[in-house]
């Protein structure tokens, strides 16, 4: 959420020479997606066409040998008309780069801003983009682990251990009761693909109640699609304190979603399940990087109970009461 | 250099319907500008025109008491052909906005971009820019008070008092005695104007050798012209750590800054002096900013002993060496 790298823009002026994109006329730095240095930079032809691209250096969260597999996902994707930002070959074909000591890539902008209080029309729109992704994947022969799934979650417990107690007592109890359901209950056997796997408001670009674009892949992996959903779900339909539940608008997900990748009957089955383990999965990165970020750094700390809230949410509703009969 | 008051695209996107714009379709929080939170936003209106604005929530540093001087200020230069950002009225003719609580504008966006290592061409290009923006304030009848004048900076050197000597051995005794030299010889009787005082290649947008615009004038106020001259010159002509002085880019600056304003004998005779003011100044707010700044805050601490050594220079220096013949 912040620039970590300053480049020069006698530097950023001598990268763009790399591609056939016109010369630097405009270079922002901009607060926004993981941790990375993110730049707003336009370019101009010599015939005054103008262009604009996001300029992305990878600071220390996104693992550079995962990147090509995210340059072709979204290449996979875009050619099959999912609004995703492709990433930028140079005049070479080469679409990584280093700038200032750092793996840098130029991508696409999309335009579009992130809504915060998102709309049943703005989250149908999402659920249809989110399922069109998952269709969309289902050709692209790349695959990366996820990290973050139910062993990772085991592993995150276990490093939080009674530090959990400390930002609310009884939780460290209440996660180890969750991974004994989610271990006798994690469902086996549905359908894997791509999932982007952190479909927050802030990573969709709306254009009025339209999608304009799926932004910031870099927890993109081989999962359950409808664990996509689950996350997606909790990701839109609550307040931000997870207290309150938006029917109107996690009725409106599904839809959208099931309009354009219906939901075989193991997954509904399933899916409060997913719900659990998603709301579990944010629990315990927020618990996680509660526990270790000193509470006067500069970082805004999010809220782990937010996700104890959904949990509690999710553990009590029936599928029927998430997806419709 | 971060985005204090987070604005949610619902609140912004209502918020620009105050103004004959168009729609919001693309956000972006900036890092950029003095103490302030700003957003590069777009807005496309129903025949598909596309227009882009700086929108800015004034958070501590600016006074919003001070807000219509600058836009007045701006308005005049624009309409004399000055590059600099004009405040933009809403449709009842209001520039000054409140919006998340706190005073907003919404502002013309320039293209071009900070140099970090200015050549010659582009100091040239500066000063005649410089030069121009105080020909054309000529009649404008606003006036601001400089509190950074040598007042104030007797002010600071009281605030900062023995905690100058941990910046460095011997510091507060140097500022003391540069502080009776320059109460002794300050000039009187030089012409005064609208400055800009704070010229940075910061605030200067250069489309390749050119003044795309000047912006962030938030420091601007009435005080003598040529010790604008002297603040530019400081801040353009050296190695940032200021112990290389660039001569070709100092006579550069000058060059085209007398193109368009010529100096008369007396600002010739006081140059240095003024440049040691200006040196001074930066050297008192920076070891004030570094005094009050926890080491470990995420704030970068400009080193005030890079204007030490600017001190010195300007010190040793006549007005021949810094201004030709």
């Amino acid at each position: 959420m912040a620039v970590y790298t300053q480049v020069p823009a006698e530097e950023m002026a001598h990268f763009l020479t790399r591609y056939d994109t016109g010369a630097l006329i405009s270079a922002k730095g901009i607060a926004e997606g993981v941790e990375n240095s993110n730049y707003l930079v336009e370019t101009q032809d010599e015939d005054g066409r103008r262009e604009r691209f996001i300029l992305t250096l990878y600071e220390k969260r996104v693992n550079e040998a995962d990147l090509p597999f995210f340059m072709d996902l979204l290449d996979h994707l875009g050619a099959r008309g999912c609004k995703v930002p492709r990433f930028i070959s140079d005049k070479q074909g080469n679409k990584l780069q280093q700038l200032c000591g750092r793996p840098a890539c130029l991508i696409e902008f999309l335009s579009g801003v992130s809504v915060t209080e998102p709309t049943p029309p703005q989250a149908a729109s999402t659920g249809r983009a989110l399922g069109e992704m998952h269709v969309a994947a289902r050709g692209f022969t790349g695959t990366r682990r996820n990290s973050l799934d139910l062993a990772g979650w085991h592993d995150l417990a276990n490093k939080c251990g009674a530090h959990l107690d400390q930002i609310a007592p009884g939780l460290a109890a209440r996660v180890r009761d969750e991974l004994t359901f989610l271990d006798a209950h994690w469902p086996a056997g549905l359908e894997q693909g791509i999932i982007h796997a952190d479909l927050f408001p802030d990573n969709v670009l709306m254009r009025g109640d339209e999608v304009g674009g799926l932004i910031d892949f870099y927890f993109s992996c081989t999962d359950i699609q409808a664990y996509d959903l689950a996350i997606t779900h909790g990701a839109w339909s609550f307040s931000a304190d997870g207290g309150t539940y938006h029917p109107a608008v996690g009725a409106a997900l599904v839809r959208g979603y099931t309009s354009v990748h219906p939901l075989v009957d193991a997954e509904r089955a399933a899916f409060p399940t997913l719900c659990r383990g998603a709301a579990l999965r944010f629990l315990l990165t927020r618990a996680y990087d509660w526990i270790n970020t000193p509470p006067d750094a500069m970082v805004t700390r999010k809220d782990p109970l937010a996700y104890l809230r959904r949990l509690d949410f999710y553990a009590a509703a029936t599928s029927e009461e998430l997806l419709g009969a």
